[in-house]
């Protein structure tokens, strides 16, 4: 039986590492920044493993530095059982986003082992690294690594202090070989994923559970504005060729596009200005561009609508703008058989869990690209996502541990 | 009589001190890299002293680093007059900014002594120290403090690198103690600056010399948008309270507004968000502000009517703003005899001179506010301001010159 208690405990435990409260923000929440690849995440895979091992668990962390908590099953060839989610966070960021996953995970697992379970083939909880990407600007690292799809060599890419991926796994102890990390995907049964729904829609629709059909596709790039730098106080109004003007209205022509396009998002996160001094005409603006939705089609409409936007805005002007794509992730649907259980699970515990699609990224689309079917469930949360505000309750999560324990037991004991 | 080769010879001379060329960027002019209180603006110093001291000036510099040097005249003890500009310039600027209004002084007033004129009062021609405040963000440095407006600790303002602005000038020499380096106003008959246009209004008007009646007032404040961070995929567009957007309303609204106010102009120069990741909704932004106009009212109808338009764009919002003011420089209207005087001068050497309002800030606006009767004289620049590419071209400096040289005649013989 889910241990309500055992699991809130666990997870205020788990917060505590890279805690980093500041007082002067006023933040009456519990703020974590548990960086991939730091120090932090690898203690925090020493206390999920301190979780598991009394219940027959056997720790393994690949070259990635993903933690795999495999508990036996009679068949040890047979396609396992994998579960879990990552232990990395963003800066500043919350208690939650991964960690909930983790802890609902190790709770599912060791309630059924408790109540003497027997696993016909073998369960894993993972904890996988480096979800966020926070440090090396390079997101669902550990999960890409296991299932073939990183493209990014980890020897060259490195963090803002000079540090690089390769040196950064050497440091926590591994090789750095990360074609170790390779798992066969015909080895697993199913993965399944609980998370917390970063976003407002279960809160709004009243249900603590819902169920990933789809993940979004992403684009990423970077928007460039070349305009005329020049004095700030001698140069009139109308002869003016403002990057930065300029780079304003194509922020507010992409949040109308995307507002105008069903279940599209749109987000300008970072802008810098050139020279970047308050006496002086911006002659340089570059913006990033983050576009998601569930459709591909719908991706390319929000891009195709704001390059044409953007060209009218420049039409008449002596400004130029560039786009550089940097990063595009396929739109991923979720098995639908494991979609079925993990709704059927919700039923047995008493939750009409709605059917969503999620707008954020999640480790659950490498294994679900590479073949292995795999479900997500989504507990509700308030107070946002990737701040110290976001909250998901124990009474929510408990309904998750549950269901995935129910799950679990259907793909794990037939 | 002025001698325009040696005039160009030496802004070429002294534009090889802080000479920053960046092949990188194409731009085929010469870089100029001559920070406030540096030992290039040192150099600098000392090669004008190297131009002067032979026809019989006699240098010196006072605690904040300005350079004076005195022609005597007759009488001694008579109000002097004082003609010259700056010699830093902003970083990669350009060969004419301050250094042409100190080369020119220095050309008139040779000119005058190998002519033969006679002197009935000293003449000096100076060179202020870190007009630009590139370095320390405090601009009109040396001329603030010969003229009792320094509104700046010099031992608590510092520049990135944690060196204070008194600790810059006990490098070079300077005791620090900028007290020392008061003028009495009463003790200088005149004060000219001949300075670049930084803007294109003689060009427009097809004429080499303008002459300034007022320099602009300027308000210089930051605006803090507050909204609520959150995660760029899971948060759909209705909900979202993105800081980044409204900012972007707000800077369209402030050109659009300062277009509309005859005369005035606004910029944003700086801009920043937090956290400043391409998948977070921004939570903050901060932008510059800079309003300048020739007339207070101006100003201040600019800044109500941002303000206003700010707030309608708050009005239905969870979303906040506020406006911190850093910074007033009250509008400087110029001596209106040293302004016919000028007017006269140019019409001397065959020019029409329109008069004109500077955008920019000066010098002149120090001794002008202490009661020195001021007046500057414009030459013609092509190619911007601040940037490598700005450009006058010899036959209109010459002019310049030969115009300032009959002014100081007119100033020092009678």
């Amino acid at each position: 039986m889910t241990d309500a208690a055992r699991l809130e405990r666990r997870i205020h435990e788990l917060a505590q590492i890279g805690r980093t409260d500041d007082p002067a923000r006023e933040i009456y929440a519990t703020a974590v920044s548990r960086l991939g690849l730091s120090a932090e995440e690898q203690r925090a895979r020493d206390l999920v493993t301190s979780w598991c091992a009394p219940h027959g668990a056997t720790a393994r962390r690949d070259p990635a530095a993903n933690l795999y908590l495999r508990f036996p099953g009679a068949d040890p060839h047979a396609p396992v059982v994998l579960v879990g989610s990552h232990l990395d966070s963003v800066p500043m960021g919350g208690r939650f986003d991964g960690a909930l996953g983790v802890c609902c995970a190790v709770e599912a697992v060791v309630s059924l082992v408790e109540s003497g379970a027997r696993f016909a083939r073998p369960v894993e909880v993972v904890g996988w690294a480096d979800e966020e990407g926070a440090r090396f600007g390079y997101g669902l690292f550990g999960s890409a690594a296991a299932f073939g799809r990183l493209r990014v060599d980890p020897e060259r890419v490195r963090d803002k202090g000079g540090t690089s991926i390769a040196e950064a796994l050497r440091a926590l102890g591994e090789s750095g070989d990360l074609a170790g990390a390779m798992r066969d995907p015909k080895g697993i049964r199913a993965y399944l994923e609980l998370h917390i729904e970063q976003g407002p829609r279960l809160e709004r629709a009243g249900a603590p559970l819902g169920v990933v059909s789809d993940i979004v596709g992403i684009f990423h790039g970077l928007v460039m504005v070349r305009g005329e730098q020049n004095h700030a106080g001698a140069t009139v109004m109308g002869e003016r060729h403002d990057a930065l003007v300029a780079a304003s209205h194509m922020i507010i022509a992409l949040e109308r596009i995307a507002s105008s396009v069903p279940d599209a998002v749109a987000t300008v996160g970072e802008i810098t200005v050139k020279p970047g001094a308050k006496n002086v005409i911006p002659g340089e603006c570059t913006f990033s561009l983050d576009i998601r939705a569930p459709k591909q089609e719908s991706i390319d409409l929000v891009l195709e609508r704001f390059k044409a936007e953007a060209n009218e805005i420049f039409r008449k002007s002596l400004r130029e703008w560039g786009l550089r794509p940097l990063q595009s992730v396929a739109v991923t649907p979720l098995d639908e058989d494991q979609r079925d259980l993990l709704w059927k699970s919700a039923m047995s515990v008493g939750v009409n869990a709605p059917t969503l699609v999620s707008g954020a990224g999640h480790d659950a689309q490498n294994p679900s690209l590479a073949g292995v079917p795999t479900g997500m469930i989504f507990v509700r949360s308030t107070g946002g996502s990737h701040t110290p505000t976001e909250f998901a309750a124990t009474a929510d999560a408990a309904l998750g541990a549950k269901a995935l324990e129910i799950a679990i037991r259907e793909l794990a004991t037939a």
